[in-house]
């Protein structure tokens, strides 16, 4: 694992609040995810695949979640319907496809993504296999705090590790 | 979407049941999933990316998952430990593996996988973004029942539909 592939997601994370949301949002410092995601959270995530592989998840708490999409939809939303599910969905596939840009033009590891998933309920965890490491980064915005997590492992060196 | 589409993913579960657990997995029919997931069920899930974006899952009740992983292991597994969760990431990576090799060699569009993520808890659903859909094929078999869930967005066609 090279902490370094978590700076595209990050920069396109304040790019997608900035652009789209017309919001600064604020990192906080890295850490490694032990337990896996918060319950209650709802998670957005996406695969990454190609020469690394691995997971990119937008871990927001309900309330973020629904002012993220409001703000997407120009509409005030109370509860989590198909409407949040598709903005939330197209929130992690911006975030994951402006990653896969700097990628690809910067000469990192070319990636391919997968299709967004959004994780939601009052009980529950994401595991990854014991081999992969999850870096997680904590965000604060105007609309609420989130979290950036990311798990990579890369295909050529076999294990990801920190 | 593509029905035949699913049919590599068949196979290869069968294979998995039959030459990895010595026991036959019997489908049953295909239908279309309308709620996301089954609460209680771990969900092992994996990316696909490339020509035909999407994302294969394995939902095992808690039971079958500790069977499956018992027999994948040689041992008698009593909770959902970090070995079983390992163990079950391999089988839907060994599912998606088993299906690329196919479509690759078969003149499917080429498919890249992600990284297995593994999802349980009492109380969550898993939603993918409304414009796709999802298809379930319930599988029978000695270790217990499970199902093979499958979304598909072709990223050559834009939506994906039935």
């Amino acid at each position: 694992m090279k902490v370094e592939y978590i700076n595209p997601f990050v920069a396109s994370t304040r790019d997608l609040f900035k652009t789209m949301l017309n919001c600064e949002a604020e990192r906080g410092e890295v850490g490694v995810v032990t337990e896996g995601s918060r319950a209650g959270d709802l998670s957005a995530m996406i695969g990454l695949s190609g020469d690394v592989r691995g997971t990119v998840v937008l871990g927001f708490p309900i309330d973020t979640a629904l002012k993220v999409a409001g703000r997407m939809l120009s509409s005030e939303m109370q509860t989590v319907d198909e409407e949040v599910i598709d903005a939330i969905s197209e929130a992690v596939n911006i975030v994951a496809g402006g990653a896969k840009a700097k990628f690809n033009s910067g000469g990192g590891p070319p990636i391919a993504l997968g299709l967004p998933v959004v994780v939601q309920g009052g009980d529950y965890n994401i595991d990854f296999p014991s081999k992969s490491a999850w870096l997680d980064v904590p965000f604060t915005s105007e609309l609420g705090p989130f979290a950036l997590r990311i798990t990579f492992e890369s295909a050529a060196a076999g294990t990801a590790r920190l």
